[in-house]
């Protein structure tokens, strides 16, 4: 789900962050004709992700770099693989290095976590999937780390579906109300989805035609009887308290999606290091 | 150490990034013209950082809202504690929701990290530093997080300061040839800081008037060695292997500076939410 | 559905595209602290929209001005109604005179001629609906400007849903396989809407658990046909050969939507002038 | 008078406005490796304008796809004509489409609109030119399709000549006193330019030594006598009424240029769709 | 000639070339909290320019300080002068403080050699004018700068007008077929410059209805003549050669303008500081 | 200390301020397919500064040019040498070339001027460098120019350093005090300057472990005194009164930099031009 031009973006924005005027320590230690080749590391096991990212960032300060990617996003590699690797003007590598680990370190942590809440629901019939909760100014790589995890995207943005929680179900004075209102006004490919805390919302909703029905913070038996009223006729997401050790459970009572903001909130970068390759 | 000029700009990225085209919930069902107080609320223990970030992304979306900030970044507060106020057009407070939890959320989870660390070394002449090895996009906000914890920033940005590491060395011939190149293409008020590995390397540098060492994965008694040899002079910087229970003994060694990457690399973003102030 | 934050962005470039590098009549015709009170007022019966748009082009040039706007979006109003009122430095109001009017011409011609479709399916319940054939930069605002007209839009850009067409269902071999890997590929809250030109198609998308129907230039029993293989079960939208003297009997089929690109490729800026209001 | 240059950034605004996020529908049914070749095609008989730019949306999208166009700008083609070939990777020419064929569409349309009104004023001495009534965003591309169609400009924004209108000379108390005034305070390569409602304000105005005299609303005979006056020492436009079935009779009194919004107004996108080329 | 609009985006980037991540010495040594007046005062005779783009300066960077500008651009003052107060937050003050000062030093520059060689040719015909041989980046700011030192612009840029030089006129073939190409395809209201080295290229170019003649390195006398041969149809602008002891001898020939880039290339910054106001 | 990737960014806006909407002149004389080939000249003797910038400004614009650079920034070069040669499309280096010369001659001026306050100091121990006083927008290019003329920088930004003044002395309470402050709240690679005007002053600031010490405007004796009390622990810098015939004497006192704004503020740019190379 990585638009190559919006990326392109963003990274001239990192990139004028870390450089600021300019690298003194390259341009005073670096001769400008030096060459170089350089191997990008795991040093720890991980699923990649945002490899292609990382190669951009050289790309981007320097398109006469010469770079080859040598694994794939979403793939799992043990420590020492060779991740890319990268030639050409030394200065430029050595500019753009850090900026460059940040990134991957930063996404393969993401797919590392999600990782393993996906294989904790291996065999249901659920997936996980994200939250808007990530951080400002990488949403769409963070999507894309939790995609590389083997997980799925909730929406991408506030422009790509339309949630109706409490607030909105007050104000409207029911969630039929809710519904009809929001369909009035919504773009013809616009899912809506409405938060249910009982099962009466659960089936009130329903009779509404909502597109997707959130069960938030339910027990367990309360999920289980949700699943048995909608009955397959339309997705069912549950939400709160989505742990390791708890996600397996939820993922019984056959739900359709599981939502954690955990593995954009709570992933930590993963260890990789850029390496002489003379 | 946060420029509010230069984090206008960013805002208005990450605000882009949520809202995309619009926020199709807040539009069809909140009424333009409905009124709304909210609270921004601390739901675990946390040290504050952001909060004026926080509030400027209310601003910088509608500066018609009233805000007021009740916490201060630095300070350490409890659950349930009150950090903003934010009051006026519902549609506006509710779209910039998110973004601002999700930045002050990632930035307090930073600080709370940090200060665990600099409660370790107390009463020790060492202060914590962080590294470059921060979220692209984010640089000087996260470093802004580190110093409300009760760390210290490194330098900035590869502007900031010179890193004279072993491939320098090698390139120039000796530490010495290295600084004598580095002094002559600086900036009058740029410092130079010398990466050294050994001992012998200590007493180059420091005769070749490096402005900091930094001792790279030493064995303690080397470090405290190196304190006895550059006798307070310069700056010592010690990194690798910083860890919640290594950190005091590398402190007791006697150095100025200990850098870590794990405050801005491993911490996990803390619990804040939004609610209705009605 | 329009994001006053956005619309800013656009405004920039509008106002430096026919400033230039400066109004160069303004500046030796009107002295820099004349004042001045202007009408916005409509010469020819349209429905309105953007007139707040126009607005914020003079309170984007200078924000002193005093605007009122003296109808809402939507309203159908009569030749000498007065749409707003702007008064302060007569520079600043003559400077951005013409962007505004341009804007609000543009975009009230697409909601007068919206409005002529949505009367001739009145009574119907088939939705008139836009497509992505808009004008470059205007995505928006034109959208906005069909649901001012009574339309509805279809999505807002290319990420807003997916359209399976001809092409996509060679590639996967079915329309089934298509919405398999679309399924699994997509966020949980995308919508699939699948291309039908043939009743087994309708079936097969219908088995299929397409989220929205489209039938392409279908004979009228044809569509008929594909009303009541659907059943409501999921909405139809109907597209091709979409004219004013064409469009209800398409509505009588009994689809849920009507899309034509008429409403934003083929319509007409109104006439609006800008008038001494002293 | 289309720079390069300048229709790249506008690019950018346009494909980010309609991919969002990211295009949904490519990226889960196009494999990223599958290529393609694909032909632009006119479905009615039009007058090209914005060939090149369509061609530099999809090298923009992505620099690596294989572009040729056929045409040339102000060509008169028929209905099948290729109008270009673009082959490479599949997405890249699906993502890019729409945007690519829009601003074809919608400039062709204008330059088809423009050629109708000059041919009507064949063989006069009259040239027809356009105004600043164009679509917010598009102002040098409109203004190119103008000259496709067999048009000329009249200036390019508010910096590009000045206008001295009605209010200007009430301001300055006479035409004579208004040229003063401009004359003083622009650039030595300005023109200045006086509308005229009547026949005595011509001979002011070409005593006043104006660079252009507008003739507005006027009566047929009273542009003839005006032309007389001013006898071709310099150029007289004609503004006010023109449609194609009275264009010609102003064009016979003898004026330079006659300008109408109509051609930027009132055009029509015409019919343009992207087939395989397989 | 300055548009204030335009200049805002300007300062944007001044201030962040300046600032940098931030200001540190600000940051360390005052308080957020204090509050501070000050006076920007003239340091040696000059006449002002900028003095408006100075006090936006520190408006932009905060909007909360409070500034009064004592001066009008223009205006010729005496050393001590004060120019302008600003009071407010002091780190505010101090922050923009360089910015504000370099674009009023330069700019004032300007204006002040400018003046130079406007008195020299008081009581002539001639005016002086500018070139497009301005500092990259601030192109209409010197233009304006040349305006307050009673000086007028040429044209403010490549849209600005046309310019036939030897070259165009060796690819046409003649003045009168280079005037031709370019009447025939440049707007209404552009005017066409024809720089002539000889007599006959005068009489040839006027013939071709030339709206102004460039006599470019011509002798005095040839001048003389060429004024005689144009007997004020059109201005004639003289170049080349222009110093402060020539400028008088030229524009006693009798010609229009005299445009030399010395005032924009050979300028000098003028002596401006910022005092404390306590 | 020129960064490419960062320079790019300001031709873009070079390039829009002097092109404007187009540029008119080669679109009506220059054929678009003409091709021609241009070497740059200098027309003085000058110390280059910017060739490359030079070079990007045409690559920038159209990147087909072919381009070599004839000379190194730093030369000294005589009247009549090649700079540079760009040859391909007529059109595209008629674009570029004023904005190209424009930015070669004003840095060059710079450069030139800068060799001439470093001629006068060869064989003392002081290094000539520049201040903040730099042209708005074109700060880390004057700053590489002053390098070219064999000076050094002081410092890049407001980020790079620390300059504690009078005030800051006042508010803190003593130089002692100020640096306290100063130092807990920088980065660990900032260095911190301290301005003195009396020896005393320059006691307490060595005491307070200053990084470099600022003599302003002291008697010459005074410096003289000042050199021998910090006796090569840390650097001096002397400034104030800095020209062409004092600077000997300064220099001579033994301080180890030497700062002038004039080779910044008032520089002239030197004569350059592009001619045919057919």
């Amino acid at each position: 789900m990585l638009d190559r031009y919006m990326v392109g973006r963003l990274i001239d924005l990192w990139l004028a962050e870390d450089i600021g005027a300019c690298d003194l320590t390259c341009q005073v230690m670096i001769d400008p004709d030096a060459k170089g080749a350089f191997r990008m590391n795991a040093r720890e096991p991980m699923t990649m992700a945002g490899i292609e990212v990382g190669a951009m960032v050289f790309r981007h300060y320097d398109p006469t770099l010469k770079i080859e990617v040598s694994v794939k996003d979403g793939e799992r590699v043990a420590p020492g693989t060779e991740l890319l690797r990268v030639s050409g003007a030394a200065r430029s590598v050595l500019t753009g290095e850090r900026t460059a680990l940040n990134i991957v370190q930063h996404l393969s942590g993401i797919a590392t976590e999600t990782a393993k809440y996906v294989k904790e629901i291996a065999g249901t019939r659920a997936r996980l999937i994200d939250t808007r909760k990530t951080t400002p100014g990488l949403r769409m790589l963070e999507k894309h780390a939790v995609v590389c995890g083997g997980g799925a995207n909730h929406r991408l943005g506030l422009d790509g579906g339309v949630m109706i929680k409490d607030n909105h179900i007050a104000i409207a004075g029911s969630i039929t109300a809710a519904m009809a209102r929001a369909r009035a006004g919504v773009p013809a490919l616009t899912k809506i989805e409405v938060e249910c805390d009982r099962l009466d919302q659960v089936r009130e909703a329903l009779a509404a035609k909502a597109d997707v029905i959130m069960v938030d913070n339910m027990a367990l038996a309360d999920m289980q009887e949700a699943v048995k009223i909608v009955d397959g006729r339309i997705p069912i997401e549950a939400s709160g308290g989505v742990r390791l050790n708890t996600i397996r459970a939820i993922a019984e009572t056959g739900v359709d999606f599981i939502s954690t903001s955990r593995i954009t909130q709570a992933s930590q970068a993963v260890d990789i290091g850029l390496d002489d390759a003379a």
